[in-house]
Formats: C-alpha cells, structure tokens, sequence
C-alpha cells in the first residue's frame, strides 16, 4: 500500500493550507522574482482538469496603465454593489478594502478554452462546467505555493467577465475564471479579513459534514445528528458584553453620520 | 516582510502538488480510519470562498446499496458518452476505467449552496457562479490533503446533475459539484493515467502562460513570443519509430475487430 507521506511534510501540507489568506492589504511594492513567479504557475499548471484538458491559460500583468484601466473596470461594479447594500452593511463594506490592483506589482487572470482537447473530452460532455472547475483548481495550486514562497493572493470578482476579457484581449471563446493581485506582503493575516471584520463568520466544520445523505450531520466515526436539534442548540442569548460592544459601534456610527 | 516557507517544507508543498493524481484504478478496499477522514475534511472546510461564505457541504458516504445507486446513474451516461465516439476514440474508451465508486471504502459528494452567506456575499453579487468555484476550492484542499496521507481520489463527472442531487438528498436550491471516490491505493502513478493511456498529453507551461494581454507568450522574465511561430516550430515530421508503432496498432485493432 502506499504509504502517505512522513509527518513534517504532511504538516507542510496542511499548515499552508491553514495559513493561506485572501490578502487585500499590507502589499509590498518589491517585485516578484521571476523565478518565483515560473515556480508558482508551474504548480497551478500541474492542476488536475477534466479529461487532462488542461484548458487554463495565465496572463501575467505588470503593466501600470492596464492595471488601471482594469481597476476602473472593478470601480464601477464595487460602486454598484455598495449601492444596493442596505445602510449597516454599507457604512461596514465601506471600511472593506476589496482588491488590491494598483497595490500589486502582479495581477494574474487565469483563462478557461472550454473548447480545449477537442470534442471528446472525457467528462466534461456530461457537465461542460467542469472546463471552468479545472482552471478553479489551477488557482487554487497557484495560491498555496505563493503561500509557501510568501507571496500574498488576493482574488477580484468585482467584473463583468466579457469587459475584462476584452480588456486581456481573450478570444471570444475563451472566458476569464480569476483575477488574482500578487505580491509579498508585511503578514498573513491570523484569521481571514472578512472574519476579522466581522463581516462573516467562520461555520464549524461539523455543520457541513453529513452521513449518506444530506442533513444527516455526523463527523466521520460519530453518530447523525438531527440538522434542526443541531441549529437550535446552538442558538444562545447574547451576553451582555455583546450587546455593550454593538450599542457602542452603533453611537459611533450614528456620530460619525452627524 | 512576511518570510516564505523553509525549503523543506516549501519543498513538500510543491512535492504534493506534482504528486496529486485523479486516481482511477488501483484502489484498496481498507477502510479510511475516522481521523483520516477528519483531518482531510477539515482541509477542505480551509478553502477560500467568495465573501467567506463558506457554501460547501461534503456528504461521506459508504453504504453499498447508495453506491451501487450511484454507480447505476453513471454507468447510463458513460454508455452514452460511449455511443457518441468515433471508432478509434471508442476503443481507447473501451480501455479506460473511469470511475471506482465500488471499489472505494468511501465517497464524498461536495455540494455548493449559492444563498448561503445572504444576498449581500461580497463578489458573489458580481458573478454567481463564484459560489461554485468556492467549492471547488474546496475539492482541491481536500485532494490535496487526501494525498498527503496516502490517499487516492477520483472525480466522477459522468452525472446528470439533478439525478444525483435527489439520490443524496439535496434541497433544490443545492447543487453537486464533485463526486470524488476515495480510498487508499497500492501506488501513486508518476503520469496522469489519461497521459500514460495516450488519450491526452500534457501541454508545455510556455504555451500557456501570456504577458500583459493573450497571445504574447512570455515566461516571466522572458521577451514575450509569437504564438503562431511558436506553435508552428513545434511542428515535426513525425519519425520512423512513430509511424511503425502507429501501424502496429492499427494492425492489432483491425485484428481484434475481427
């Protein structure tokens, strides 16, 4: 049988998994060396894909003037997010930094050609999406070694695809999957940012594990639970230490209206 | 500055990513212990995610009487991806083993809930389908972990979506993403089997990686090229050794049709 691998590596393994951040500040103008940068795309290329398909391409970035011309892009549809957010989760999503395009000194986009390896690519006849899953997978390659080179990634979906792919130049069969900011950085964050920020909330892991069917949430080795006694339990009253905290961002916001 | 990892650790961060494989034959029917599993599960539950919304479940499951279910479902669109190929593509078909949802102690359905998190996800406003690829993030941690411990793991695509969605007890508003069969296995191929088979090969990192805008090839550091030259001095006569295999093959189809 094959063994799995000795311990500290099995550790690397899973500490960067752990440690890798969605980075959106405290981005380092220093280049990346270009070595560095072939080592990391080499990883993401090394993705599994349908059918071996392999159908991502990387356009890789530097350029000052395409960079703000694509920032721009990303402006006007943060702009159009901001507007619709009701008013708690504006004043929060304005103390949001949302990409880092200018902040950068690497922009990666990565491609899918769902129409590479020809008609008969094994798998993806069935679920076509599977092209744009395989160049997800590339990303996700990507991140973890730049996470291991110390190398911060932030991803950018605030994009109409068919603008930003006109702007990279993408033939029109080809669809732009990501938009990654790259750079060193001062840290990596201990949790990620949105967390921090209270804007969402790590879920525990035993909520989304279930066995043979979906609802009955069970840890492997344990026994189901029932979904609904699982939620209620963990409903508690806020303590007065909570409410102090939301009363007090509540007069700061309400001053910093006035 | 944040620090990279130390080498040996960066080292077996790159060591997993060379040595992941979509693992289809070869599987041991050992069971997973628990803690395996655990481990493994809570790598993939480390994924990034569109406005950390977290949007994965994963449903483990080991009865016999769902997976011959399951297998049924995917037996049907094998044979009529089968039915669809020309003569040669068929055979080479004929050969390939693309699934071993009976052969694995376990399967995991990774699923995506697109409202999880709220209306107001941050980036998934923009683009919707960023809740998906969430977890496809998912699948990729949770591969890669898998590896790490010995694991091998398959991704079957041959579904139709809805047919497995209602097998697992999905509500209509989730979707699978992955169905991955896992299991330990007696080794690790060192090439894709889709490569070893020659149904696909791998493609050069220099085709696929662009400077600025697609089309200007350029590994970074590199003066970018013309993708037309390039393709075109890639382009050989193919030699002796070649066409002699190629028509020993032909020989032993038209034998074994007869």
């Amino acid at each position: 049988m094959a063994d799995g691998y000795p311990q500290e590596q099995r550790d690397a393994v899973y500490r960067v998994i752990a440690e890798r951040r969605d980075v959106r500040q405290g981005f380092r103008p220093d280049p990346v060396p270009p070595d560095v940068l072939g080592r990391v795309l080499a990883a993401a290329h090394q993705a599994p894909s349908v059918g071996f398909s392999q159908p991502w391409d990387f356009i890789v970035i530097t350029d000052r003037a395409r960079r703000e011309r694509v920032a721009a892009l990303a402006g006007r549809h943060r702009d159009a997010f901001a507007a619709d957010l009701p008013g708690a989760r504006a004043r929060a999503f304005d103390r949001l930094k949302i990409e880092s395009i200018l902040d950068t000194p690497v922009n990666i986009a990565v491609s899918c050609d769902r129409t590479r390896g020809g008609r008969h690519t094994l798998g993806r006849a069935t679920q076509p999406r599977t092209a744009d899953f395989s160049s997800v997978l590339a990303v996700a390659n990507l991140w973890l070694a730049a996470r291991a080179e110390g190398l911060g990634v932030g991803w950018v979906s605030f994009f109409d695809e068919r603008e930003l792919a006109a702007e990279l130049g993408l033939p029109a069969h080809v669809e732009v999957i990501a938009y990654l900011c790259v750079g060193f950085v001062d840290q990596f964050a201990p949790e990620p940012e949105l967390a921090t920020a209270g804007w969402a909330r790590r879920r525990p892991l035993s909520w989304v594990v279930h066995a043979e069917e979906f609802g009955r949430r069970a840890m492997p080795g344990e026994e189901p639970v029932d979904q609904l006694a699982d939620v209620l339990a963990a409903i508690v009253p806020p303590d007065a230490e909570v409410l102090a905290a939301a009363r007090e961002r509540q007069d700061r916001d309400r001053k910093s209206v006035v």
